[in-house]
């Protein structure tokens, strides 16, 4: 089973390398961008017996930080491809 | 107009990062984990006239290095919440 995580900064925590690439994208002449928000992607493949429970304290206990991030979890279907 | 964009990997390139999350969970007693992969999100919030091709040029000048990763841009409905 895949299991997608994302990974985002929570809303008014500042995001450096968001502003870093929102200004990189102004120098090579993108206009029109308003705002950039950068996170991680965390893509796992499990077994099918590893519970809902357990995949979030995956995300609790390490992959996210809970003061500043929020995560979802998203459920793959076997046969889509990456 | 928010657009969703995942950086990941392809298929066959070494992910260390990856690696070590998939380590770090055994080490917490997470059984059932076969395999982790890392890859990066941004959120980009553009103007509505930003073509689709814009928005393919920033992830092939900026966003992904296209040696090692490949990119999927996703839209957004404007009510979904991030």
């Amino acid at each position: 089973m895949k299991i997608r995580i994302f990974v985002t900064l929570k809303n008014g925590v500042l995001d450096p390398q968001g502003k870093a690439i929102h200004h990189a994208l102004d120098g090579l002449g993108f206009s029109g961008v308003n705002d950039v928000r950068s996170g991680r992607f965390i893509e796992i493949d499990v077994e099918d017996n590893v519970s809902d429970g357990d995949i979030d304290a995956m995300c609790r206990k390490l992959l996210a930080n809970m003061v500043i991030e929020n995560y979802r979890i998203e459920k793959m279907p076997e046969s889509v491809p990456a």
